[in-house]
């Protein structure tokens, strides 16, 4: 392939507030040589992903900040097309985080080969991938939920969210979810089983909402957003009620001293409630049998999930602006190109 | 004791901001007559407790709103003087909730018999009540302090916090506390063993000041206060780090819409927190153990408490008042009368 480019998405600007297309820069290197023990990967699938947000104001915060003038690093799906490695051969499929670009060069380190019998193979970065583990793991390890509680989700059309739900639902929840725009809605509750849901874009007070949602209170509450609707849950929760807080999308855009925070400490005491943040990463002794169990409720037609596939590795910059305004549908993905074999 | 009248000391006035003395109001009524079943008691010492101004302000918060009229109802340790209950008798010492007033009446709810061989009857409602409690089950039970581990506590030179130090301190942390002036400071790295103390009243930026006591960082923070140094507290979490919310004193007396809350939700994913609202009643399974290793602790001079005792029930409203300026030092209790026997 000598004559062949490889097109990087780099991080270019600051952001500051809602991204900006121009806040990216797409250029076009040569192609780059594996060394020994080393491979090319050819990008099927990459991912976009509202937390890398928080890596590019140039602060350190929940993530160190990341440099500007590197290729944005998101979860991928890649076919090996060169080999030097002594594990992996020309045409396996692995997932990693090599991000937006069309090639990369693996060592084999923070990198998984794909299991074809799972599913498609865009779904290991989605509902096998990070998205799906998150939820699974968070909503059976964690916070344990069990038969008969209320669980309310925030972001439940989300790649996160829409499993979360169906996994509660699972284990016998009575599932709540909040979501902008009546088509989620609609759509969560129809496909996702969700048994209530919220339209956080029709609703002027979302502690309202909650509480004519769930009249007993909220034994579980998965944050993926943070902000308004995290103090609204705190308000509607339960006695000994628990929080796993997964994703502050809310905040991603704000300045430090711009969020909401949480308000009411106090509740913390006379409600006894647990807070707990989660990374996914930490917890992976769980991923063999979460992919598992997954996969087997999929086949059994019991758990669904949903992508919303960008054409072309050049319009990944709009698709992760579009989170933030709620455009995306399901685990934001680009299809960069399909596997030679 | 046809004659012998009964002072009280109602609650009279909603409170807005720091409580005042003219929101009580000392009554005095005839003598009360128990009934077939009920005892008459005698208080001897009765507790003033900041964690009271959260239900003084008639709004429902960690606890439901106090109705204006009633007897301040803080700890007891009283004498039964008149028995018509079939397991008390005349003399014996008991705990319990019969606040701010000279006599009460009991049908035996909510009491406990004080064990005269763990220490001096006060303790009853100090050391080995709700305070101590409080402490040794937050720190061994909830908090599963570690050798080695930084613990962070406010309010450290407090009837609760003083304890949960030297608690902590026996289970091999490393132990830094925050208190208001350098003679609790300096009493408390004495007598408590604190390894450093940070004097709030001396400090501009409590985050800075934290990172300079703790340069490896805060593993747990047993918090008394909230506010703006649970905020310095999250900044200095290490990963993993585990907060416990005892008490928020920082806000009760501030309108629900005037607290700091907590700002930054975001760390409690990168560093993976967990904070978690904590009554000790909820434990009761634990109460005979911790007195009874506290009493081994205290003739063994492992662990010291300190009172603070403002003599007469007619003073105990200044001294409530002035809990929230400082004013106290140790545990608060008004001495009301000396038992007969």
């Amino acid at each position: 392939m000598p004559d062949k480019k490889n097109r990087r998405i780099l991080f270019s600007r600051l952001m500051v507030g809602e991204p900006k297309e121009e806040d990216f820069e797409l250029i076009e290197e040569s192609m780059p040589e594996p060394g020994d023990g080393e491979m090319l990967l050819r990008n099927l699938y990459v991912s976009i992903d509202p937390g890398s947000r928080g890596r590019l104001s140039g602060r350190d915060s929940y993530v160190p900040a990341k440099p500007l003038g590197e290729v944005m690093d998101t979860q991928s799906v890649s076919e090996v097309v060169v080999s030097k490695h002594p594990d992996y051969r020309f045409g396996e499929i692995v997932a990693g985080y090599h991000g937006w670009q069309d090639y990369a060069i693996s060592d084999g380190k923070r990198l998984e080969r794909v299991d074809p019998g799972l599913g498609p193979i865009s779904t290991a970065v989605g509902v096998f991938g990070l998205p799906g583990l998150t939820a699974y793991i968070g909503i059976r390890k964690l916070l344990k939920v069990g038969t008969g509680e209320t669980v309310l989700i925030s972001s439940a059309a989300g790649a996160v969210g829409s499993i979360a739900g169906q996994i509660a639902k699972i284990d016998g929840a009575h599932i709540v979810g909040i979501a902008g725009g009546q088509e989620k809605c609609a759509f969560s509750k129809k496909v996702y089983g969700f048994d209530q849901m919220i339209d956080y874009k029709s609703e002027s007070n979302m502690s309202e909402a909650l509480t004519r949602a769930c009249p007993k209170g909220v034994d579980v509450y998965f944050d993926n957003v943070g902000g308004e609707i995290l103090n609204a849950a705190v308000a509607n929760m339960r006695r000994f009620g628990r929080i796993l807080i997964c994703g502050q999308v809310a905040d991603y855009n704000l300045e430090p001293e711009q969020r909401t925070g949480l308000r009411d400490v106090s509740a913390f005491i006379g409600k006894r409630l647990d807070m707990r943040g989660f990374v996914v990463l930490d917890h992976s002794e769980f991923f063999d049998e979460a992919r598992k169990v997954m996969a087997d409720w999929i086949k059994g037609k019991q758990l669904t999930y949903r992508e919303h596939i960008v054409e072309g590795l050049e319009n990944a910059p709009r698709a992760f602006c579009g989170l933030f305004r709620g455009e995306n549908f399901g685990r934001g993905l680009v299809h960069v190109a399909d596997p030679s074999t």
